[in-house]
């Protein structure tokens, strides 16, 4: 669809444009080191979430302490942190299909009812691993040509998640250098990645959940959509060899565009995207909101919790809205 | 909307009928039994859910034995629960906005994206203490034309539920009985609950949230959506002063219409879910997967573990998709 | 929902307000003097179409010279007229639940299959009769809560409209003018459609369709939507009676408020949406784009034409998209 | 999208298959015949609408004689044609986003507005040029890669149609053989088409719109709505030739399916649909209701009008819905 030109749009002009470098050296380089393909065999659709075991949530179990609850999702509303930038990724649209409508008769018990369209990558959501694809192919080596209209994703749908569940660590990079948020063209590295787990005093371990927090979300909080998505601090391109060398399960961060953006590298763009979800079939969560989480661990100066964050099983989806809780 | 006459109908033809009889008094003597209203004040909007303390949280996370996860949703498909029986309450109706686009240019990294129109209710659900009302009321004595199409549920709206874990119960009253699942004409009792507990061993505490299965589900799974929905067992009128009784938080089950179709009492029409969202302020899921969490407590003889069911938070919804999982 | 401040908005503040002043006398006054209420009978739900007969029709068909076809309507696209401004009247979301999909097996004919999700008033339009009430009533007198989320429109829905066809009349105040376009605060006034007439030397007659040029259009077609929107000319609240002496069968215009937005009497918002559809029972029109229609007309110095402009038969729609086309 | 299958299916099993043969000789024989490829240059996209000249349209202006109008779309409402059976197509859900909602402040003008979720081609459609695809090719040669789930049909969307005026002609196949209805196995042949045309005393002529009626709609009136879509009468294979050798510029009947289905010639799936639309390039109309259309027509015994069937520009959709209007 032609859309706005209103905001900033990272999106090629319709007129024919000279074709750009194909993905560089350094993004192959990476790759290489990062992939896991085959590693839970060619039927695998769920890539690092096979970290999580029955041992690992038998321990996140224990990170429960007070009891407390930290919701993490954006509410769900029309005025959400899209602004048009990205096609059809639409803000929910909640609209009401019954009223206090009294179906069985005058005077009786009254239903409500309501109805919602919405892109599954609007709000805080889950990337499922086949959200991005690159030279043609999508994790563990199939063909991205495998995601129809049809039947959505064949392979590697959000469906085929089903549970994710374990132990959450927060990397409160922001609060580890002593800022209310990191500037909008920070791209967060390996290195600001160890400072925050030692700020939080936790060393991250195989089947993890971790979420790094920029602090970006305050922009959107504080109204301004727009600024919130662009520029935005992310990740950097050197993260993901991080999160391999560690087996982390799945990564999630307060930013509309989860990896540094504009990119750190000319016309490399989702690099980061790519590597997570395409080479190491590590499920990706955007838009979290990490600030109350932020100021719980503060509190007590624990960064470690029982995460749940369960997605919706939209059979074929490339994404879901999920609605994560962390449990101290 | 006029909707089909394909399947058997709960509905009154649109020709004008004879005034109904009102709620009968048999229902307004339990209302008053259960009634919660100002119970936490007249600013609440959330009912039972404050049962739910952090200590009782605390606890639940010693539920976690095996690390175990069983998700508990349906998955979310066109070809779902609904049969077009509830007019407006659409199957989720998965679409394709970008499959695998280049969108910063040839040989980039491609994007695929979707978007979903779907009932609130149709799936696996929760009902927002605002999906009923009766005598011009929801829960906490306000008024039921709270709920506009500008702005959904005003009060008591599924975002102010905002996170909903806590210790889960497992009433297995069909395997209590040593049936696969109950008669279409079976309403669960007290009496059933009590079996169920007795059988599971477990003692129902403030703050849990129980499932009750009547293995209903079956029916689905099987392919028969028409059968599964109607008509079907559910909870009786005499439950909700079971729940009471035992200050439950939320209470789901396997089956479309939760409370027996057709009703107990003739023309007394979803009183379970009256006195459970209006008089309790406790809210209720229905269409819950409850087969494999049936076997697997089953098989280590425990039907207690943590429950963790975040609605979505869908501003002014008065419903929302759930994606469910235990973990015990 | 709430909504989007990045906007001019005239939506009042969440916070309590002083009550404003109720409609205003001369509302009243005018109301009087247009309402017609009981002209077609009680039962009546289409208003002024009913001055649309078999002979006004034989009789359009004569003002077909040329054969030209000039359409009015705006490509339905993402990127359309809507900016956030008017809280769930969303663009057209197309999405794709087919493409080229081998639905009889491989090497068979393929089938493409879309769907959309929009606000029916979102872009070239007609609003129904009941798109506005005014003091509870909509058009004839009846309640307005005879609209409900279940059924919509119960009476004067869109679907009742049937067939919108008649002569069409170009009024094109802003080239009568020597303009391009009308000032952001310019209210279309009765002598200004006089010009109009006069300058395209035609006489509005019983069962008319008038067209109300202002070249606002030309806002959106190069590219700002926000002012498009706001401030816009529009009809004046001293034009219903104009139609109303003629007896106009419909209008539209070429802007997204219809009338002069902001309005010409402080506080009294929307007026001639009132007049038009509430008390005359007279259906309008918005978004029409009239550009290439002006310049149709004036090469042949004809601004009479035969307009065909069917409505899309949503049943109980309070609006609906509509393709017109003129035929000169 | 998995789909149910509670109704009768054409689609094949979603496991392997043997591979089908391919489209036979006799369809390649008749699509050579027929084929319009590049008659209107290279860069044409609408095909036969092309043979709509001013002068066709002058004609038919002709035809408008008692100044009656009749409407042929049936109502678009969630109960509407589709039952389940094509994966997607789902019936329009009519929702409301305003009901009565006084925008400006209590007491003022109030507004409704409601919202739509639809399949292109569910209701009264025309199927643009791009609907279908055969041996990877769309109208006029291009591949039918080009239609994406980005921008929907970038060539012969239907946005590109425009207008669609011009003299209508109905063939009632039905009338003529003296039946209220074909039969559901009864393939129109060009003979059949002969006899309408003869019964009707009309000469078909280059640009006509031509109307096939069988009937087969009053199933779906009398409320079988499985019945109507399956099986279903339809033109035969033969018929396109016999548009073709008459310069027919767009076909429409009142079926489901537009073509005898199941099919005539075994594993044959949609060859009128590729005929038309792929090697004619000429649109083709469904589920258009011909029954008061029908009527009008022996009561003056003329089976000529002037129609309007103006596309809604959805841009890049493979179909749209359409309110068409014969004058009579």
């Amino acid at each position: 669809m032609p859309h706005s030109t209103e905001t900033p749009s990272p999106q090629p002009s319709p007129q024919p444009s000279p074709q750009p470098p194909p993905l560089p050296p350094e993004f192959h380089d990476i790759a290489k080191r990062v992939r896991n393909w085959f590693r839970w065999g060619a039927d695998d659709e769920i890539g690092t979430l096979n970290l999580v075991t029955d041992e690992v949530v038998r321990a996140a179990a224990s990170e429960i302490r007070s009891g407390r609850r930290v919701p993490l999702a954006l509410p769900l509303k029309e005025d959400g942190v899209q602004t048009g930038m990205i096609p059809g990724r639409i803000n929910p649209l909640h609209t009401m299909v019954q009223i206090n409508q009294e179906l069985f008769g005058p005077g009786t018990v009254a239903t409500s009812d309501d109805a919602v369209t919405m892109g599954l990558q609007t709000a805080t959501h889950w990337d499922a691993l086949t959200h991005v694809s690159h030279s043609g192919k999508i994790y563990n080596g199939r063909p991205a040509d495998s995601i129809t209209a049809h039947a959505g994703a064949r392979f590697s749908g959000i469906d085929k998640a089903r549970h994710i569940v374990s132990r959450g660590v927060l990397l409160d990079v922001a609060r580890a250098k002593g800022l209310d948020r990191l500037p909008g063209d920070h791209a967060v590295t390996p290195e600001d990645l160890d400072e925050a787990a030692e700020f939080g005093r936790v060393t991250v371990r195989a089947g993890d959940i971790v979420l790094v927090r920029t602090g970006q979300m305050q922009v959107y909080l504080a109204g301004d959509k727009h600024a919130y998505g662009y520029p935005s601090p992310g990740l950097s391109v050197r993260t993901p060899e991080w999160f391999h060398a560690r087996d982390v399960a799945a990564v999630a961060n307060d930013t509309l565009t989860f990896e540094i953006f504009p990119p750190e590298i000319e016309n490399l763009w989702l690099p980061v995207h790519a590597l997570h979800l395409v080479e190491m079939g590590m499920i990706q969560g955007q838009n979290w909101n990490l600030e109350e989480l932020s100021t719980a661990c503060a509190e007590v100066s624990r960064y470690t919790f029982l995460l749940s964050a369960m997605p919706e099983p939209f059979i074929g989806g490339t994404g879901t809205p999920v609605a994560p809780v962390a449990l101290l």
